[in-house]
């Protein structure tokens, strides 16, 4: 059986009870180390599970689970922990599909997502349209897909989640990804998001120390967002809730 | 202090161990009742957590909050339960902000949410555009949002999750929802959703009774999908990985 647990944003305690019960059962605990990250260590969660964990990145789940998570899943009860919620990733629905395709009893047990914690900046849930990511530029290539996605939201009113690259030991900061789009601003020049636009930078999203700051984009682009994970709301027009609830962050 | 805690998708085990160590300080304990509900009883909770639960309906939470879980809060600790994540919906948003304005501290802890856990009908999440709800028809008045939402979504190539209306003991079905849909198209002859159009029908997604069932509106329309409660995703261009998985569910 392969367990496929959401361990939520933060901390060791935000796994659920379910959570906890099916780890019991479980012999190999992998936890997922590439597309986000926990404020907690490993050590901290093994002390919490009493298990051992290991971390995988997204070489030996893409490229060798058949050998390693599936082999295991298909003898003895395999726990895949997420940060975030079970399936948050494409990645995550490949491994479920893969696991299923051979043949081993799957669970999922869901968990809280940084997109539905952005309720926390005040704006409205079902107002937010299509999420994208901003990826770390590589050499010459710096993929518009993020611009692209705002303008096709900005069409129907709708507020953008970007989510910021991650690839450890390097996290993507609310700085960098304001001068990203701003850049492919530029070169489009549609007024998507310029240096006046009110942009929703948040931190740690769900932990003590959570951080959220709504200003310009040249406000937040001077602004220290501290630790990672960073992400980057633009909302659409605002409804005057919204733009209340916004105030005590500015 | 005012807790909210978002309780998940289905039974008791779903709150998370923060959640948990929360309430053991609370000396009131308010279950939202109005927005959504779980598979497990108010007495199932009470007995896991050891205390008394309180269900707060629309009325006690918009119009008698402030001299009931408000007043309460700025003596001692309460928690406001709410199934899903804490901030699901605008009226939970309202509640943070009165408390915030009266000077009460407040903590979120989140938790699952249908937006993120319809990842496991394989659609993937950063390709959902704006959630809209479809409420019962009162009298003559049939709201014509769902379809609007739907048609902007489609216009950016996004997938729509329609939300269906609770108001215990009535709980929208599947199929009343693709029928309140095609009555629209009838109206408005857009061609967004006809009796060919795939949908994905969902109930109970979190719980052991989970349900997914995928086919077309006419054939949906004909399934039972049992207990509440129930949602639909209209799709949009699906991706083939995205067509591979839902194969599982026609």
């Amino acid at each position: 059986m392969l367990y496929m647990i959401g361990v939520g944003l933060s901390n060791a305690s935000d796994i659920t009870l379910k959570g906890v019960e099916a780890l019991k059962s479980c012999e190999c605990i992998y936890l997922e180390s590439y597309t986000s990250l926990l404020q907690d260590t490993k050590e901290k969660l093994e002390k919490l599970y009493n298990k051992k964990i290991i971390l995988a990145n997204r070489n030996l789940v893409e490229q060798q689970a058949e050998t390693t998570i599936l082999q295991q899943a298909k003898q003895k009860n395999v726990a895949f922990l997420v940060v975030g919620d079970a399936l948050s990733a494409t990645t995550h629905i490949d491994l479920l599909e893969r696991a299923k395709r051979a043949g081993i009893q799957t669970r999922l047990i869901h968990n809280a997502s940084i997109m539905t914690a952005i309720a926390s900046t005040g704006l409205q849930l079902y107002k937010f349209g299509k999420t994208t990511s901003i990826p770390f530029p590589q050499d010459t290539y710096e993929p518009e897909t993020p611009y692209k996605v705002l303008g096709e939201n900005l069409s129907i009113n709708a507020h953008t989640l970007f989510l910021l690259d991650i690839q450890p030991p390097r996290f993507m900061t609310v700085n960098e990804a304001i001068s990203y789009l701003l850049k492919l601003e530029l070169r489009n020049n549609k007024k998507w998001v310029t240096s006046t636009t009110v942009c929703v930078g948040v931190a740690r999203l769900g932990s003590d120390s959570q951080f959220i700051k709504a200003g310009k984009a040249s406000e937040l682009m001077r602004v220290d967002f501290g630790k990672p994970p960073h992400a980057i709301i633009i909302p659409s027009k605002l409804h005057f809730a919204e733009e209340e609830f916004l105030r005590q962050f500015q």
